[in-house]
């Protein structure tokens, strides 16, 4: 992907999407000896950076394919993100969700006017849906994380975020951090500080480009086994509350991944739980289990950055406040 | 207390306290019929708007006088910010703490760098410690609402969402809530929008100072029975998850509240609880019970908010995560 796309992205979802603010936390400066600076994507339309994407995916349509629909399968973020993408946009929209999806993510859908279709909760049921929903109605597929409009619609999170610290004391960034699942927010963000210039008066970095790193619950390795052996290996068994987090790499994230980003590390489920909590607390940020996890990453040590001014993705914050996993 | 007062307040604490961002949902506005702008107290360093009213005291005392430093009782949100301002000034502080003050606000007082004198959790009790330590330090006591200078220090929170607003589509307020305790949030707020000409650009109110209304909990109704029959009355057995608004109207804020606040408002503690939870889970935003309040007012219908710009002061996000109300 080059510039010029990820540029375009950023055009196409200005206005539509929140530029959500960006926040810094003395107490966590202190605690980690670094500079943060948290963009809070749970700010976000739909409670997460999901939307940016869908809204780039969406916005992308001709006027042609945008009258078919679109579709996709998720009983997650995205699958709140395309049905309200489309319904900004006035197009239909058609949601595979296993049966097993909990009520609430249901009705999020449901009460942004998308259609539902139920599939048995496994992987071939879900794809086998969504073909048929496709072969039906014509409907362009937008892949949670592995399409490429959805990959640069991520990516501008980070450039809002490019944006925001050059109006900051900070003047660049050293470092930026994000959770990776299926990858979609960490090929962004990657592509984005790795091809765009700063933007003029962030001189304090001299224009380098910042380092970027993935950062992974250790119960769902296999974006780090992938990036470590070179080969493309998938989830066995993940098990996380960072349940945003279970999904694989693909082809497209994948070798975006091996490319442009520099480290993945992980974190434990203990870890991620406190980082969390720490968030709420201190932040006073209503955040998801996945967004804690580049903050435990930085609070488990398995990141060097001791004086460098630190970018952090808050992915998002749809969580069950029935179902508080310190209340578990 | 007079403009000037207000406007040098606003000047000496700006750059101390953050200047806290202003928030806008477009679901509470469907709700609502409105257009709601919330003011992140929960942001504030310390956690509350309370730091804004320490800071003015704190920064305004004299060399000789801060020599001395400053005291106070409280087991609040009040006892952090004094502690903070002091910590920042360099000065000392004394937080006089019923012995019964849970140990998680002891901790967050200590580290702070501020002393603890414990007293029993008795209103004369603490006024006795606090004389007490006065007399043995020559500190200056720092009333948590009724002292002018914390009066005029929280009407910079309205000061600054004015000026928030201003930059917005809003172009000016109709109507600001506040919850209502002490008093010295809802009587800063009621002198800043009534004495403070709204700042240039904000045209669309015609330059008309917006209504004020005081939100308090139904079962600690002070304020409102003070404002309504025009006497000063204390709390009786005030029982509400609203902890922060159990106290009463004072002497230099009853007048001003009866002076330049429109109405005062109640709200059940079923109200409080379901506000603060929506709060929570669609802006995102851990707050405490007690700046759920005005939103509860607007839900149940104590307000007449149909079409009209509205300004929410959200005061804190201090709050056990441990204890969470609807987990009781």
């Amino acid at each position: 992907m080059d510039k010029d796309t990820l540029l375009k992205a950023f055009e196409r979802v200005t206005g539509v999407v929140h530029h959500t603010p960006a926040l810094t936390s003395k107490s966590f400066d202190e605690m980690t000896g670094a500079r943060l600076i948290f963009k809070c994507e749970n700010f976000q339309k739909g409670g997460a950076f999901k939307f940016r994407g869908a809204v780039n995916s969406v916005y992308s349509l001709s006027e042609e394919e945008a009258s078919k629909g679109v579709a996709t399968h998720s009983s997650g973020n995205h699958a709140q993100a395309v049905a309200l993408a489309a319904r900004m946009r006035g197009i239909a929209a058609t949601i595979v969700m296993p049966s097993s999806a909990p009520q609430v993510k249901v009705n999020a859908v449901r009460g942004y006017g998308a259609e539902i279709r139920f599939c048995e909760p496994t992987l071939k049921a879900r794809e086998a849906a969504l073909e048929e929903v496709v072969a039906e109605t014509g409907a362009t597929f937008i892949h949670p994380s592995n399409d490429l409009r959805v990959i640069a619609g991520q990516s501008t999170a980070f450039q809002e975020l490019r944006t925001d610290v050059a109006a900051t004391a900070l003047e660049g960034l050293d470092i930026v951090l994000a959770p990776v699942g299926g990858g979609g927010l960490l090929s962004g963000t990657a592509l984005a500080a790795k091809l765009i210039q700063p933007p003029a008066g962030s001189t304090g970095d001299g224009g380098a480009a910042p380092q970027v790193i993935g950062c992974e619950p250790a119960q769902a390795d296999d974006a780090y086994r992938s990036f470590k052996s070179g080969t493309l290996v998938l989830p066995e068994h993940p098990d996380t509350i960072a349940d945003g987090l279970k999904t694989a790499l693909g082809s497209n994230t994948f070798p975006i991944v091996r490319e442009y980003v520099d480290d993945i590390v992980l974190v434990q489920e203990d870890e991620i739980l406190q980082a969390m909590k720490l968030i709420w607390e201190r932040m006073k940020l209503v955040i998801e289990p996945s967004a804690a996890v580049p903050f435990a990453a930085l609070l488990n040590g398995s990141i060097e950055a001791e004086g460098a001014r630190v970018g952090i993705i808050l992915s998002g914050g749809n969580v069950d406040l029935d179902a508080l996993p310190w209340y578990r």
